[in-house]
């Protein structure tokens, strides 16, 4: 319905011969400062957009990717998929006595999380396998479904889905308006983020690339089922975001949006095609509004990438300086 | 512009209140005879678009997938892309010149096929790994496209693109003017495909599903490259297809097509949803203007999927008695 509406009022301008009047009369992103960050992102919009351009692309070509924890989303003190798991292994705990007395189960269940995490990654993969696998695929999206509709962040106390950046919904929404196809990017598990992207950031479960398990198809009483194996299939992260950039969309983005150094070979893959071309790093600056990290953080760690970025001229959100609001319900 | 204009005379009949009229003056299936399985297409589309009925999809929710080899394009005598991979052998030969001697070159150069397959699967597998890896992607995109434009099927002697299915093309266009999203889910390589059916079939890259090597990211002279290994990544074929459904679309579709055994495990995975599904083999009946072949058959076997199909119902399209015409140039 919201489709159609947008659709009859877009036709409208365009029939009355003002639709670029009208569009520019409504301030696309309302939430972001004047600024070089903002102006960045609506130059090339308009060089990309302009028929006749040199700079024009066809429709069919503006593929915008986006990274989702840190660029979507918060994600400290940690990858709130993490926090996820956390809570599942609460939640399966009667069904698994043993880990009473098992690493990194019993450090969890007692919610010492760092002793659980000395491990280091073999305990975290332990972890997620324990809580991401043994389900079907149905089963899974409903264990996310209902998490999410209910768990609270453990600081803040809001739900997660309120965590996510009132600008880039924008910005988002801008790029969509432009017929831009907007993808998430994203070394979050792919199921977990097709579960609720769709309702928040409005792109559908096949804009969604991610890190994901093995499954299996099986015939259970007559009727097939995808298992989900506790192996992993595909980690999307650093080299592997133009890997599954390309394995699952099969065209080079023309702009791409991240936040941390495992953002930075999606950025280089994207910048690097022919015409015009976009790359924007999220710099989290704003300790009091959300926080304040980049080089030297164990999550979202941006060093290279910031290096990268100013050495090619790529656009760095400021949070705190280009950001009127954070979160959607701090909106004026 | 096409997309524009589309969506106008829509809005114009939306308006009007006369869309249903309008839509129904212009057949939208003309190559497809009238019948049973012309008709139980019609019987769906109008199920689940029409607004307020129990049979209503949301318009994100209509996901048509299809096979492409012996579905969308012919497949006799063996699969066009294992006679892309025998062009490909002889074009790379004089930079091997150990193929003389070795198989299963030395017998595809003599132009002995069946002797060179005599190795079985392990054969095949060497000839598409020579051909298929060892550069790019991009320049992968390019040889494919370099030799779609230039190759000629060895009995028809038309160019391969002229042996897709009219009637096909015309059910693409109809699901999509009906909010349909179409995909290819095709055993046949990603890559290949998505260097020609955009231009064929109106599918972008983002809608092909298909088997795949594994690449790496590696910069070359300072230049992100994507390359082509020869490994496995993915078999799109049998069980491998809601697998792979499920990993790049994220939605089971409300509607499947194909046209052999290898395409039963897709027509199950959407038929077991909720709600109205839909299910087409085509049956390859014509020995006159295409080929005819099902049970028996080394390339495109149709033998417990045609069980299957008469048990549950699915339409079978009987390509002598529901195709008016089969190729586009032979459209009246």
């Amino acid at each position: 319905m919201k489709r159609i509406l947008l659709t009859v009022v877009t036709l409208g301008s365009v029939l009355n011969g003002g639709g670029l009047a009208t569009a520019q009369a409504v301030d696309p992103l309302p939430s972001w400062n004047d600024g070089k960050a903002r102006q960045s992102i609506i130059d090339f919009v308009a060089t990309v957009t302009r028929p006749g351009s040199p700079g024009f692309v066809p429709p069919a070509e503006r593929i915008a990717t986006f990274d989702n924890d840190g660029t979507l989303w918060a994600e400290q003190p940690m990858f709130f998929e993490f926090l996820f798991a956390l809570d599942r292994v609460k939640a399966l705990a009667p069904q698994h006595p043993e880990w009473k007395d098992k690493e990194p189960y019993a450090s969890l269940l007692k919610g010492d999380v760092e002793s659980a995490l000395a491990g280091g990654e073999s305990a975290m993969l332990e972890i997620i396998m324990a809580t991401h696998a043994g389900m079907t695929t149905d089963a899974f999206e409903k264990i996310v479904k209902d998490w999410i509709a209910t768990a609270k962040h453990p600081t803040t106390k809001r739900p997660y889905v309120e965590m996510v950046y009132q600008p880039m919904l924008e910005l988002l929404g801008y790029l969509r308006a432009n017929s831009f196809k907007t993808f998430i990017v994203s070394g979050g598990g792919i199921e977990f983020m097709r579960a609720w992207v769709e309702r928040v950031y409005g792109i559908p479960p096949e804009q969604v690339v991610g890190s994901s398990v093995r499954t299996r198809y099986e015939v259970r009483d007559d009727k097939p089922v995808l298992m989900r194996l506790p192996e992993v299939n595909f980690i999307n992260n650093n080299d592997g975001k133009p890997i599954g950039i390309q394995a699952q969309i099969g065209r080079r983005p023309i702009a791409a949006f991240g936040n941390s150094d495992g953002d930075l070979q999606m950025l280089q893959w994207t910048t690097a095609g022919a015409g015009p071309r976009f790359a924007l790093y999220v710099h989290h600056t704003d300790a009091e509004r959300e926080w304040a990290y980049d080089r030297d953080s164990s999550v979202g760690c941006l060093d290279k990438g910031l290096d990268e970025a100013q050495a090619k001229g790529w656009t760095v959100v400021d949070m705190k300086r280009d950001w009127k609001v954070v979160y959607p319900s701090s909106k004026r």
